[in-house]
């Protein structure tokens, strides 16, 4: 249980503030061939384009720098294989302090690759006989350092919603905000931003079809836990939103919605061809939903979707996109 | 024989004035990780980010907002199979005139399909029993309408010279310019905009080894003629530059490099992981002989970069980059 206090916009501003300089203002992409196709006015947030090519650079680089000295000394343990390790691993070495990544024994060699060639350490486990989680905290432990999660963090709530921030400097207010959600960290960030700066807009998460846990959550009114779930969308397989993210979306969020692995990766398609981006099959939860048709009442409206993430293994990629419309 | 005059920078100035609010003003990207891999301080001009996915929109609109009322009337014929069909194609529309776009009858039905969703309409030849050119000054004829070829015409040069003018009024006079080449459309626009905005700066050419044409002619000394390169850099595949943009690029150019077929791949590679981009293989010339390190004289210098273009199917785009690094 996190005992932490919620984070509001004052959080997000202060985040802005310490990101200044430091992240890359992503750009806003346009499309009038989306636009068309979508039946809306489409503004894309390109976080696929902000260092390590996805968004979670925001809320670790936040976290990390609000540490204190004996914490700076001490470093930081975050357990991940993906964009959060990444991200983890740059603001530590930014911010120049120690950082140990906890990776499965199996992860793929080209994040364990990345996460090093960031300077961070990676300390393998087994993901059959260990817990993660216990493995992190038993190096956290013993090398006096400090956990930070991937979602569930006020810090890391208040970066991930300097996104959405920004989107909407730059537009203005919009009718319908679109976000991709996992473990809620960005859709929490977002609602927040959202709440301040357009404050009539509609707000949707969108999660995997395979794993709509945040969807049954709100429905339930409780913190709903799955299995992992079955998705190519593997920046979104948790298996619960948090217990920071959770009453922030409860009592913020318009829906939560879904996308199936088809979708998205025809929706890949459709950025590539159409905006000549790569994005990961994560990055496009939000927009696939929207081209399912799946957000209510969209036409005519100014509608803002996150692209969250580029980090897609380009084989892989290829293989996703290359089979045939 | 083209008599026309050789266009100057104040016609890339005057086409500028046209094209605004037409063009997207494509940003220029930047990377640290690319930075480091190029040994310099690489800037590079989105243009696959322009309207129909390459810088060709420029000069076509550029070129057909030239047309005085009987022109207008009559409307515009293009050969190509490439980027300039749908950009006349676009350009046409815009302004509201008829356009027949002369391709051969085994075009790929994607780009016949792009140029007939632009409105206009399509004459399909015999390659192998008709000449094209001759095809389209039948037509030309026939219908009272004007001929707007892709490279060698000073209204196409000069609306080409905008996307340079553009890159180095964004960042300030750079050391090295290197832009990709095929008829010499792009590269003699961007010398007329070096010459005027960064005098200093060494400009170069880049063309597929296959087809080192206007290396050969520079060297001569007069414009060399070629079969037509086989090479996947399918915007290149020029068999000569032309009368207007030779004499340009012999007084004004500091050399023409070449780039291979491999090394068009591998950098599209680099740019999709790196960048997240999808860039057409003639797109990445220019980038690939900066990576080849065929460019001299870079370290530590500002280099500015045109990826020039990203039509390229999705299948064959997965099949180039996705055969393993």
């Amino acid at each position: 249980m996190n005992a932490a206090p919620l984070p509001t916009y004052a959080d997000v501003e202060a985040a802005a503030a310490v990101l200044e300089g430091v992240t890359h203002r992503t750009p806003v992409l346009r499309s009038r061939r989306l636009d068309e196709r979508a039946g809306c006015e489409v503004h894309l947030k390109a976080e696929h384009l902000q260092r390590v090519g996805a968004f979670k650079f925001r809320g670790a680089y936040t976290a990390l720098s609000a540490f204190d000295e004996e914490q700076r000394r001490g470093g930081v343990v975050a357990f991940s294989s993906g964009n959060h390790a990444q991200a983890v691993a740059l603001a530590a070495r930014e911010l120049g302090m120690p950082a140990v990544i906890v990776m499965p024994h199996d992860a793929p060699e080209l994040k364990v690759a990345a996460t090093l060639g960031y300077g961070a350490e990676v300390v393998r486990y087994d993901r059959y006989t260990e817990d993660r989680p216990a493995v992190a905290a038993a190096v956290a432990q013993e090398r006096g350092m400090t956990i930070v999660p991937p979602f569930d963090h006020p810090k890391v709530i208040a970066g991930q919603g300097t996104a959405v921030k920004e989107l909407l400097e730059e537009t203005g207010p919009l009718d319908v905000l679109v976000v991709p959600l996992g473990g809620g960290g960005l859709l929490s960030g977002s609602l927040l931003s959202a709440g301040a700066l357009a404050p009539g807009a509609r707000v949707y998460g969108v999660e995997p079809e395979a794993g709509d846990d945040a969807r049954r959550s709100i429905e339930e009114g409780r913190i709903v836990h799955i299995g992992t779930p079955r998705t190519i969308a593997d920046g979104a397989q948790t298996t619960s939103v948090g217990e920071l993210t959770f009453p922030i979306l409860r009592d913020r969020v318009t829906a939560v919605l879904t996308a199936t692995d088809d979708e998205l990766v025809a929706t890949m398609r459709v950025v590539a061809e159409t905006l000549k981006q790569v994005v990961e099959p994560t990055g496009v939860l939000a927009l696939a939903a929207l081209l399912a048709g799946r957000v209510p009442d969209v036409t005519g409206r100014r509608v803002g979707v996150v692209l969250s993430g580029g980090n897609v293994d380009l084989d892989r990629f290829a293989t996703l996109v290359g089979g045939g419309a």
